[in-house]
């Protein structure tokens, strides 16, 4: 199945969902729920659900519930934040915290997060089980990679491989458990669902990765905004490896990013210059290329007919955007 | 079983746990969860999940997981209520976000409420399914109730059904499904359940109206500040009722709390006594003796044997801090 067909399935449930329960009350609760879940986006986490059914050869129909839980999950994450980046925009589109408040973004957080809980509710016995268990496990596991992510902000010490346990749990396990999920739906051994796990981690690792290297090195020409991360100062893999390598007076200068009063693009081009002067680009690159085929070597373990593993493998160069 | 003596079993193994759990890291995520389930108070929920699973012969012991949960739970509402409610104060101790930030308390927060979730995870098969109902069901109420309560603030027009549909959501809900979740781990009958649900739901009511009563005519020598909520302008009965009842220009006045310069004290006598001219003090007595008496009702209708029936019965004096 193409993800453009996933995508349109999931597309039918939601309007049918959202037209049923849209005039939820008290309407100050449900519509930012409403509102948020209407804007869109690629839907990667619930087709990734649907997916990890339909390989295990699964009634897709039946992973929607979850798919709409972790989509469900993954905005409530986003209204929560988008309030503590004190972000105004999501998708083009003014953040819950801005359209209404921040005691809104708040609360109808928290209701979100409570209707994922509930849409689980569908499945029964041990899948309901092992899945409201991946689910915890899952969700308590983002809000450590959003904390270790704050606390990057404040520190001057973090270690690559703090970075990478951060997007590892920010942002690889819920792609690993999106999958996962549709794999427990529809009754896949545990071997082959920890191993679908696996090949979602790594592949959301890789893709964390190449959000940070086309935030620097991106083609602006697709309408990216390019040096973001170099403006806010984040400690991104192109930053980190290039603090291990740089002189003392780089690191100062690099550290030193919101206390400067330099031009903007003059700025941003320095530390280009610099993450190449230091191979940073070249060597995130080898961790994309490490990552994705770590991905692809979990797909070859898998014990699933050769067109299912096309619809993984497809998806993953999908999401890479290139061919590997 | 004395309430004294749930609360001891409560607190060791509230302790056990956090002693196990306390250097979980990124502490800035963890420690203010610890914080704030150290800092005590009676422990109300979790000892209605224990004594809702003793007096349905549950061992208690068996309870503790969701007495713990239930407690996370109203925990991780008192975190974000006080972000929204802006409050500095907790139990006489910093709040989360005053002691840390607001990003801290909106995390941490989170995070509390998937922990409530996993402690569910201790009981299976169709005691699991039927508690996790119970629990999503009722957190998503009590979301709704203080999403009214702080509609009810910038409305003029709430009428005291509203009022009463809120107390509910907010307060009363959680007290009968803590004890009902004491009888879903004990196998009770699903027709007790239920009763013991709806007792713990009237006395929640009754609870909140008493609450409101004494904020206005409380014993100030047990330390308790006289006319926070005069002050503040809710709407509580005793407002909801004088609105019904006075005149325009009285109306004027009641309505009018933050736009006057009066004398605070002056102006908490003048309301009080406008409250007594209309009686809604009266009114409000009668109320909570009918949700009190209402409550002792659905106990008479269960069956189980007259000292488990004492437990709640004591229980319920207890709360109400009288005898009826």
């Amino acid at each position: 199945m193409e993800i453009s067909t996933y995508q349109k399935v999931f597309e039918k449930y939601l309007e049918s969902i959202i037209e049923n329960e849209q005039n939820l009350e008290p309407r100050n609760l449900y519509d930012p729920i409403w509102y948020i879940m209407s804007i869109g986006g690629k839907r990667l986490r619930p087709v990734l659900t649907m997916m990890g059914c339909d390989v295990f050869k699964g009634d897709i129909n039946s992973a929607l519930p979850a798919a709409l839980a972790v989509e469900m999950f993954h905005n409530f994450t986003l209204i929560h934040d988008d309030i503590m980046d004190n972000a105004d925009l999501r998708r083009g589109k003014q953040t819950v915290h801005v359209k209404w408040d921040v005691n809104t973004g708040i609360l109808s957080g928290d209701a979100l997060m409570v209707m994922a809980n509930q849409y689980f509710e569908f499945y029964e016995g041990e899948s309901f089980k092992k899945i409201i268990k991946l689910f915890n496990e899952t969700a308590l596991k983002v809000c450590e990679g959003q904390q270790m992510d704050m606390d990057f902000e404040k520190s001057n010490g973090v270690s690559l491989s703090e970075y990478y346990k951060m997007i590892s749990l920010k942002t690889g396990v819920l792609i690993g458990s999106a999958l996962k999920m549709g794999a427990i739906v529809s009754n896949a051994k545990d071997k082959e669902a920890n191993l679908i796990y696996e090949f979602g981690l790594a592949l959301g690792i890789a893709f964390q990765l190449q959000d940070d290297f086309l935030d620097s090195f991106g083609d602006e020409s697709f309408g990216k905004t390019i040096g973001g991360d170099i403006v806010e100062g984040k400690k991104t893999f192109l930053m980190l490896k290039t603090l291990e390598a740089c002189t003392p007076e780089e690191k100062l200068k690099l550290l030193s990013a919101n206390s400067t009063n330099e031009n903007e693009i003059e700025r941003i081009k320095w530390v280009k210059d610099l993450f190449k002067k230091y191979k940073a680009d070249v060597l995130l690159k080898n961790e994309i290329d490490f990552y994705t085929k770590k991905a692809f070597e979990y797909l070859e373990d898998m014990k699933m007919p050769s067109e299912k593993k096309l619809i993984l493998n497809s998806f993953g160069q999908y999401l890479m955007g290139r061919k590997i």
